[in-house]
This record gives C-alpha cells, sequence and structure tokens, in this order.
C-alpha cells in the first residue's frame, strides 16, 4: 500500500520552501489578492480514503477547472452531438487561439480553450432551465456540499475585463456556434469559472472521472465510454499549451486553472488536486505541476 | 486632351452588357436587395470638369469607403500620433485578420483593415465633440453637399449582424488598443459605413487626395505630406486582399466597398468613382475593377 | 480472461468486408502499388501469449512507425539532452509544419512529425558509428529476429519524392538544429522509414513500451520514466493531426505510418499491430483505427 | 528645376555624419566585412543628366535587387504565363514565408520574396541557353558597360550557409512549382544575388523601369503595360516587410538589397540608386531608406 500521507506531506513541505514560487494572475484584480505563500493538496482513493496536507480545505478560485465539469454535464445532455460544434484536437499553437478559430470556421479545437467551453457554457445555455442555479446544483450534488458557492465578485471582476472572451463568444457567433445571446453565455461562463472550491471538493467531483461515471454515493453520470473520453481530452488538451509536457512529466489526465488548481487522476485509483497560486509562464500553477510529478515519480505510478 | 466622355460611355455600356456582374454582398440584409445591374462612373477632372455615365447620380452605401475619410479627419487632428496605434503595412494574410492583431499585439496592420478602421473610429470618439454629427459635415464640408446622409437602417442592419466587428473591438480593447466604449465606438463605425452618397459625391470628396489636400473650393485640409501617405495607403491596402493585383492591373490609389463603390485618383490630374454592386470573389467590384483597369490602359495613364 | 483471439478473428472478418478501406499512399510510387485488401492484426500480451489473425504475418513498410523506435534508440543513448533539440507538444496545427518550425525557431514541435524526426536521425547520425547498419540490430535484437531488413527501392523512392523533407531538413540547418550533412541525415531518415517488418515483429518490438523498458529476453533497454514518456508522446502525438482524435476513441499510445501499419499497447497488459493500407483524410490506417477501436470497446480496457 | 546635386551633396554629407548607421549584414561572411562608412547616391534623370555624390561609382553586392531585373528578363521571354506560377500580392506577414507557400500550394506571393525569386530563376534556367552567362549580357547591355560580373565569392558564401533557399526550393519542387533541378536553380539565383554594381551602373539598368521599357540607347524591353506593372510590385513589394512604410514615407517603386543598396525612380523623371551598407531591422539600408526620404521631401514629388 502506498504511503500518500508521508508523500504529500513531504511535497507541501518542499512547496513552502520553495523560494520561486511564480507569479499570481493579475489580469482579473480578485485574482491578484492572493497569497502566494497558500499551499494544499488532497487525495481520494478509490477505497474513499483521504489524504491531505497544507491548505487543502480553503477554498479558491477553480476557474478553468469548472470547464472538465460544465463539458460533463453537456455530455451527459446531448452525447455525441456535442463533437458537432467543438473538435478534441490538442490547440498546438500558442500563439493565435482565435485564429484557429478563424481558419476552422468556428469550430473550437477542443472544449477546454476559453473558445471551446464558451459553446460548451452556450449548450448548457439552451438545455437547462436555469443554467447557473442548475450548474451550481450539478456540483453540490456531486461533491454532496451544498456550500459550494460562486464568488459574485470574481465574476463580475472577469466580466469587466473580459475583452478577449467577448471577442471569442462574438467571432463564434458570426461563425453561427453560438445559439443564445453573447451576454447571456457569458454571463454564465464568467460564473463557472468564478466557482470557489477548496482541494477535498474538488477531488469530490472529479471522482467520477476515475470511477467510470459514478459519484461516491453511487449515482452514475456517465457511461464508461463518456469517461475514456474526457479523461482522453484532460490528457491532451488539459494544460493549455503545455498538456504535452504534464502529460511527458506526470502522465495522469487533469486540469489546470488560472486560480492555481491542478486537478488530476489514475484511473480506478485515486484522484488528487494542489493549490499554489503562483504560475509558470504557461499560465499552470509552478508547484502544483512540481508537486503532481513528484507523486507520481514517488508512487511510480501514472497510466502509462 | 483625353476624351473621358467617350471612354467611360464605352465602359458604361460594356458593363451593361457583361453578363457575369458578380455577387451582391449578402451578409447584410439591408444590402442584399439591391439591383445588380446598376453601374455608374463619374470622373471629376483637375480643371474641375465633370464627365459622368450611367447610374452615376444613384446614391449607394460607401461601406469601406468611408475609412479613407475618417483617415483624413483623423489625421488632421492628431497628426503622426495616429500612427502609434495603427500600422502602414499590407495585410498580406487573406486567412486571418483577427490573428494578426493577437500576433502584433493589437496593433492593425493598417487603417483599411476593420480593425484598424475601427482604431481611428475610436480616435475620433475621443477628439470629436458629437462624432456622427462632426464626421457627416466634415463629409458635407468637402463635397459642398449637405444632402448626404446616413442610412440608418443599413445601420441597424451593420449593427444587428456585425459580430467579427464586436469580435475585432473587443480584442483592441484586450491590448489597451481601443479607448471608448466598444458599443460607442462601434455605433459610430457601423454609421460610417452606413453613409449613403453617388459617385459624383465621392469624387467631390477625394478631390483633395489629388489636389495636395485642398477641395475645390479651395480650403486646405492636408499637407501635401499627409495626401502622399494616404494615398500610398490607398494603394498599398485599398483593395482587402487585393490591393496588389489592384496596383499591378490599375496602377491608382484607390479604395472599395462592399456596397460596390471604387474611389481612384490619378495625382493632380483626375478622380474617378464607379459603382457596380457585384463582387468579386475578394469582396471588390468586378465591374468596377474591371472598367479602372480600362480607364487606365485606355488613357495610357497611371502612376507608375 | 479476455477472448483476444475471437475478437480479433471478428475484428479481420469485418475489415475484409468493409467496402470503404480507405485510400492507399500514393506519393511513392513503391507504396502505390500495394494491395488494399490487405488486413493483419496480432496481439502479444504481457504473458508472452501471441494471438494473429489475417495477414499478420506479411511485411510492410513500417514508415513513420520507425520514429517511436529511433526515439527510443536516441533517447537511451543521451537522454534527456534530447529536450534541448526537439518539444514535447502537439503540432496542433493541420495546416502549416515548416511554419511552426519557423515561429518556434527551428524546435520541432515532437519527435514524431518529419521535422522532429530528423533531428533524432540527425542525433543517431551523430553517436553511432554505422547508423543504418547500427539501427538494424537494435531492431533485430530487440525482436530477436535478423531476417528484418531494410527495403531499398522504397528508400530510392523516398529520396527521390521527398522534397518536403529535404526542405524541412535544409530548414533545421538554417537554425543550426542538424549537426551532420543533410543529405547523410536523410540518407538515413529515408531508410528507417523504408524498414519492412509484419504486425508480428512490431509487437515483438514494441514490447518494451508496455513492459517497462525491457524486452521479452529480459534486457532493459529505458527506465521507467523514460518510457513513461515515449509513451506520453505516442498518445499525443502520435497520430498526425489525428492524435486527439485517436487518444479520444481508442485510448492508447499509439503510432501509425502511411504504410498502413499501427502499433498500440496497454501498459502491462498487451501490445497490438494492425495493418491495412488504406488511409483516412488525415493519412492514418482507416481500418486500423476502427480496428483498435473495436478492440478497446470490446475489451472494455483503455488506460483511461 | 530641381537643384539635384545641391541635394544629393547634402544628404551625402549628412550620411557620413551619422552616427547609427545600422548594422551590415552578418549572414553571409563576404558581407560582412564591408565598410560601415561608405555612402554612395547617383540620379540619372529623363535627359540623361547625371548627378553623383559619395562613393556613388564603387562597387557592392546588389543582392536581391537582382530580382527586379530577372523579373524584367523572364516577363519579356515568357508574359504573362509567368503569373500562374507567382501572385502579386504583399507578403505581409513577418513571420512565416515559407508557411505561406504551405498554404496557398507553392505559388509565392510575389517574385521579390526569396521563394518568388526562385521560381523567376527557375523560369530562365529553362528559357535560357546559358542562364548565368546570359543574364549577365543583358545587365551589361541594359547598362552599355561589359565591367559588370558576378563575385563568384560572395555566390559560394551563399551557396554555403543558403540553408533557407534550399528549404524554399525544396518546397516549391514538393508543390510541381520548380520544373529544374534544385542545385541548378540554386546555383544561377546565388549568382544573379552575388552581381556586383555600382550606383550609377544600377541606375543606368533601372532606366528602362523609368522610360516607358527602352533604354538610354533606344533599345525597346518591356511595352508600357509590363512596365507599369513591375513598377507596381517594386512599391507594393519591393523592400521586404517594410514595403507599405517605404511607399508611405518615399513614395517611389523602388527595391533594396541586404547588400545595402537601394535603386527607386520617378517615371518620367529620374532614377536614383543609393548605398550604405548598414540595415535597420527589416533589412533594408538605413541611410539610405533616409536618403530618399529626405530626397523626395526637399524635391516635393512623389508618384502621390
Amino acid at each position: 500500500m502506498i504511503a500518500y500521507q508521508n508523500i504529500i506531506d513531504k511535497i507541501a513541505i518542499d512547496s513552502k520552501n520553495t523560494l520561486n514560487k511564480g507569479v499570481v494572475a493579475s489580469y482579473i484584480p480578485e485574482l491578484a489578492t492572493i497569497n502566494l505563500n497558500k499551499f494544499g493538496i488532497h487525495i481520494l482513493d478509490a477505497k474513499n480514503n483521504n489524504y491531505s496536507s497544507g491548505d487543502a480545505l480553503e477554498g479558491f478560485s477553480i476557474q478553468s477547472i469548472s470547464k472538465v465539469l460544465t463539458l460533463a454535464l453537456s455530455f451527459g445532455i446531448i452525447g455525441d452531438d456535442l463533437w458537432k460544434r467543438v473538435d478534441v484536437e490538442p490547440s498546438g499553437d500558442p500563439f493565435n487561439h482565435l485564429s484557429l478559430l478563424e481558419l476552422e470556421n468556428g469550430i473550437p479545437r477542443n472544449p477546454f480553450i476559453n473558445a471551446g467551453a464558451i459553446v460548451i457554457a452556450d449548450i448548457l445555455a439552451s438545455h437547462l432551465k436555469n443554467p447557473k442555479e442548475d450548474f451550481l446544483n450539478f456540483i453540490r450534488e456531486l461533491t454532496n456540499d451544498p456550500s459550494i458557492r460562486y464568488n459574485e465578485k470574481v465574476a463580475l471582476s472577469e466580466k469587466r475585463t473580459g475583452f478577449k472572451n467577448y471577442a471569442a463568444a462574438n467571432l463564434l457567433k458570426s461563425y453561427g456556434n453560438l445559439h443564445n445571446d453573447v451576454e447571456i453565455v457569458l454571463d454564465f461562463y464568467f460564473h463557472q469559472c468564478a466557482i470557489e472550491m477548496n482541494c477535498k471538493q474538488l477531488v469530490n467531483a472529479f471522482y467520477i472521472f476515475m470511477n467510470h461515471g459514478t459519484c461516491q454515493r453511487g449515482k452514475n453520470y456517465l457511461n464508461v465510454n463518456q469517461v475514456k473520453r474526457i479523461n482522453a481530452l484532460m490528457l491532451t488538451c488539459g494544460f493549455y499549451d503545455e498538456a504535452g509536457e504534464f502529460a511527458f512529466e506526470v502522465g495522469l489526465p487533469g486540469k489546470s486553472g488560472v486560480g492555481g488548481g491542478i486537478v488530476a487522476l489514475l484511473p480506478n485509483t485515486y484522484c488528487v488536486a494542489t493549490w499554489s497560486p503562483g504560475l509558470n509562464k504557461k499560465g499552470n500553477s509552478k508547484l502544483g505541476m512540481a508537486a503532481l510529478e513528484e507523486l507520481t515519480t514517488r508512487t511510480g505510478h501514472s497510466i502509462f
């Protein structure tokens, strides 16, 4: 049996002692005020054991991690029709995300680049009665935790500075790949990014992806095939322009957010979340990436 | 002395008889209803002689031709500071206009691609008290014609379908190269494109570019150096992705619009406007391009 | 225990009966003559059981599949220094492979695009005494099969028509990322692509990637960490511009070649090779892709 | 009458006194040894008056200026068929010249980017008996000067370091837009760039472009229409990624080379050549650009 607690305690101490912790995201004023010294890590294994270290119970803005959850919800609702509106290939190009959208006639490369997640948000806006409420309830149900909520100040802050997302949504609209009003879709999108969760809540939510689509309480949300696909997308597209690097170094499906969170999982084995607000140049949590590499090296396990 | 009247009468007859007249722009419902058989041409020479043929006195939507006039007005107001916010190079790339904006950090390639014209509109929104009124007055003054007006239905139609322009404006905003609100700037921009003028009014307005910056009534708007620069921009960037072709075939500075209008000029000699609503694949008036090639071939004159 | 034999027999029959078998690669005359009706599949599991169906013992040109083997050999020789000269990110862009090379200063996106494989070939040309002989011996050793050989006619055919590879090699040279002469490197590269193997030989060679770097005879070639990295690269970059699709549909690390071969593996479990010469639009074997999707669906196993 | 001599003497003195003279091209060893303090300027007007200042009679490597002369010769030979193999649009994109070639299926953007000039060289290789000898004779005839010659050391230096040109030629070959062997075409191309001429010889050669295709001795090489087209190409594409800037600042058709030379012309009026080996960031002669801007400002004349 693997000594997860020893490993993550060691990782947490090393992380706290690391001098270069990266740079906190500054493009949203609300995110820029986070304490750079925070570090949390939490593991939930397939037998429902929990291992926690550092600031694992402190909430933070999950940002792009939410894209996996909106994908799961929409995939469950409309099934494979989803792939008519968004592709499943890595974006590859670190330079021109909107240009790819132009070249490919308004079909985003994958559901984890912003344009793709905005299409997913549009699908939910079409199929849910009260998108913001219903999506929050989905997460509360997955985690069995009704305390999870939107941070309205962060959502407002994103809306006020989200010009690139407005650009992407309007470009999608020009190609006919956004069915609802730009304002409605982006209001939902800015809210989904502004959800606050802690590391423990995140592993509870992502438990379904390591457990064939079934949550801890036994409710099934996705079939095995759908889970395979979402995990494949996390592996190939989950870390912006550093997805290859993460697959290469860590070897687990996962997703990062500019709030400093990362969730990753080893199918049938465990789900892990880290939080460290300092980002590297590619926009992923610097210490979180290092922690997960250390974890897979120390345990000797990856999907490969 | 050149028999302009004979030449343009011949051109007008040939144009009316041409079977393949191109395709009317359909992206704005208001433009799609234009009669494809319209053809007008009008020449104003340096001695104030007028030569007219076909539907030269019928108004149409000047669309992108307005970009030369907003450039002239803003250049006159802020001078060379303008070039800190927009470049003077051809866009070259027929594929990814927004991608170039991303690659070049929000500085549009030139003032005649949409993103560049939106920056110019932003400059006018900053420097004019009543941008729409003041710009219209500028044109009325240039042409000595108070009847010129905005077509509000076209402006509204552009606003409702102008998602790519919203995308460009928001992208500019994300780079800090749009100082006013997106809605304010685009309201002005959609109006400038929706001005209605006929061929005769257009040559009156563009007279300053063939006459060292001085209009027919003797008022000076731009210095010789500024006129040189605007003419150079028309030659290198005035015809979307077909600017090289136009310089190559016709050899005059000019500007086209998707309403089917083209204005061109031979410095110190004449200014010419054509109108034929059918466009070629690159978005320029098919018969207008042919007419101007014929004109320069028949007269034997170009800037080269 | 999984009934591999039943599954692959069913797949082989279905494949033979499929009407649309894709299109044989025609860019090399030598490849264009292959019989489109060939179909082979072979599985080698972790307990050294072999399962074979169809034309699994008939040799074909392995083409790009060789890139995994040159990567393994060079990675074993120079270790992580390799990653200074080639990146590990998916190429993403289906349009401009050379343009990415230009944008990224001569560092190929990953070792499986042609430019990347040419850099790997250059590394071997620098470190092996007799590159062609030594590489062939490496494969013979891995497979315990001295009959494997280069098809000189195919190698010559590639050389005569390989202008894009000459372009890539010269571009790499201009960036200082090719240390040997273009002719020497490409001679080796064209030969590595021209190796002939059958499905059974391929799974023998790829056994090390599902077995922690150790071959069937117990010799260790790569450490666990290196195997993880190569498998991650196969998953994210192994199928040209369709890598995301393969990860998504099949969920195994693998590599395809334009000769119609595919090799894939489930770590610790099995290694599988298919051969069907007809390609889909992205250049991957049409029936091979379908066979592997069927295999993972029928067995219910993937890395996710 | 314009006091050309006074103007160019003033320009030559100012240039010699300028401290920041740009940077000498270093990519070819043979070019890197040039004295940065050289400055020459020469004007030939339509009445065959010559005005000379500075080092106007000292020879230098004309490099890309040769592309106008190969274009003129090939255009004269095959006429408009030439435009089936090369386009007439500005390249626009400062980043990816080869990528445009890929996007546009092997048709170079214009005859003045390297790929385009290599296609022109290929045309001459197909139509001339002894391409190198015949092209040199063409220039000697244009200039009435049999002393003009290739610098074989420069040609060899280019060949040894010209990997990007080898990449371009091979890419053209892969698209079927290079009919002769890569080595044959590039041998000619490296020689054409290695021609040595002085400012006076250059204006003699370019006299045809300001004089309707007829040289000083009255022989006609191109018709009026062809001259118009070549001049238009010089204006829109003659200065690498700074063509717009040159049209904007100077307002004359012209062509620069990395040897530090520039030739420009005002149709029917004069032809001017400058030489100053220091280049700006875009690869054009820094003081040459400034000199021509000063010349057109002082004379008050441009094509606009």
